[in-house]
Parts: structure tokens; sequence; C-alpha cells
């Protein structure tokens, strides 16, 4: 199957705020305000949480059709630390992102546990967003003038 | 400083569409219909991209600031290819996620160009999505039976 390429386009709304588009979806991205912002939106920190909860739905989802089994229930949270040190420029004693990810997952199917426990592991491996949050992933950066500029 | 936690709590609502809830902002996340959705919103992986692109927002203007220049347009758009051959138990000739990410970036401040190329190389050291996505991050699972099951 030939790649899938996925977009983002926004701008700088003010100092913490960002608004762009994903195909028709629009994205407001905020800070509270102990961060310093106006706190019109969840930030950018808790995008990363809701993207890796509905990945996980997605994939269990389709791994529980895969082996043949139904689920009853599924509760996704997720959790992380982040030492705001790094990101404030204050210290760089640890890493700026979350140090670590918390996944609580509340699963009720009609499988066997052996079933269920295949479901588990399966969905982490397959899940694009466990995949790019677990390992490395190369990033290029291209910085350019504003269009309207050049 | 402390530690600073953030949370998703959050249920499947079907196959493809869970919602949850950050602080008080409720996120829906969906698939397109090519992917088995309803597209009633963004799917995870456009969250991924949005809180990148809103993370560095911050970071760019956070940094800015510090060096003492006024940043005049910031337009970040975010784009990566995924393969989804591992996702669908395809192949697994190809990771999960992205494979790559191109961050660009139009920017025009009133900072000389190296001002500008030490905003640029602080910012990415500094995002603590670029972190995560950049780097291996620990992620800890716990699976259980729905609290209302127990």
């Amino acid at each position: 199957m030939s790649n899938l390429n996925f977009l983002i386009v926004g701008t700088s709304i003010s100092a913490t705020k960002y608004e762009g588009k994903t195909r028709h979806f629009k994205h407001v991205i905020d800070e509270p305000e102990t961060l310093g912002g106006k706190d019109e939106a969840a930030n950018p920190v808790e995008y990363i949480l809701a993207g890796y909860a509905g990945c996980l739905n997605v994939v269990y989802n389709l791994i529980a059709k895969e082996i043949g089994i139904e689920i009853y229930e599924l509760n996704i949270s997720i959790n992380g630390d982040i030492n705001p040190e790094k990101f404030l420029g204050l210290s760089n004693k640890n890493r700026a992102g979350f140090q670590s990810l918390n996944v609580h997952i509340e699963l009720e199917t009609n499988g066997t546990h052996e079933q269920e426990q295949q479901l588990i592991a399966k969905a982490k491996d397959r899940c694009p967003v466990n995949d790019n949050l677990a390992n490395p992933t190369p990033i290029k950066y291209l910085i350019t003038q504003p269009l309207s500029r050049n």
C-alpha cells in the first residue's frame, strides 16, 4: 500500500495560541494561565495525549475484530509528568518532554484471557502514535520567510 | 521546579471514535471514511501534528522574548507520511507511525540572522513535543477491568 500523508497548516495567533487546520478540521491550542496563556483551548501536550488515546482506541477495535472478539467497554486514560525547567530555559537537568507516559486501559471483552493478552500486545505494536512516542522519529526543519514577504 | 502532570480521561464511543477530556477541554477523535470512520473529527495522528505545531508556537514566542526580538509572523505547517500496512496488520516492513516529520516554519522577526538562528536551534531543543517525537519515551501500560465491573 502507498503511504498516507497527514498535514497541518496554521499560524501563531499569540505567544501561546496557535490555530491550524488538518483537512476540514480546525484546531485551536493555547496554554493555561499558569503557563502564560489565556486557557482558550487544550495545550500542546494535552493534544498529544488525546491523539495517543484516540489511536489506541482505533487499534484496539481493529485488532479485536481480527481476533474475533467483541469489546464491551474500553476506557483509555493517559498521563505523564513534564518538568518545565528545560522548556523554560532554567536547567538542562531533565528532558523537555514527558519523562514517561502511563497508559491505563480498562477493557472488557467476550474473549479469553489469552485473546485479551494478544490484543494488548498487538495493539501496542501496531499503534502509529505509540510508535512515534516510544521510538525516535527523524524530523526535518525548513525555515523560510513568510510567502507574502518573498 | 516540580513536575507538571497532564492527563486525559476518556472512552471508546465506536471502533474509530474516542471522546476524552483534558481538564475542562473535550476532545473528539475519529477517522476519515477511508480509514473506516465517520469523519466526525480529526484523526489521532492529526492531533499529534496539532500538538507539535502548538508547542513550537509557544516555544518560539518564549525564546524570542528571551533573546529580545519580536516575531512579526510565524506560520507553522507539519506533515509526514505513514505507511498503513503495519497498522492494518498486513506487513512489518515499515514502522507503524510517521516515518519522518517535515516541519515548515515561516518566520519573520526584527532580529538579525544570528538571533533567528539562535531562536530556531533553541526552540527545537526546548520544545517538549519535539523531544517526545524525536527521542524515545518510556511507556507503562496498566490494563484492568472497567471499574464498574470490579
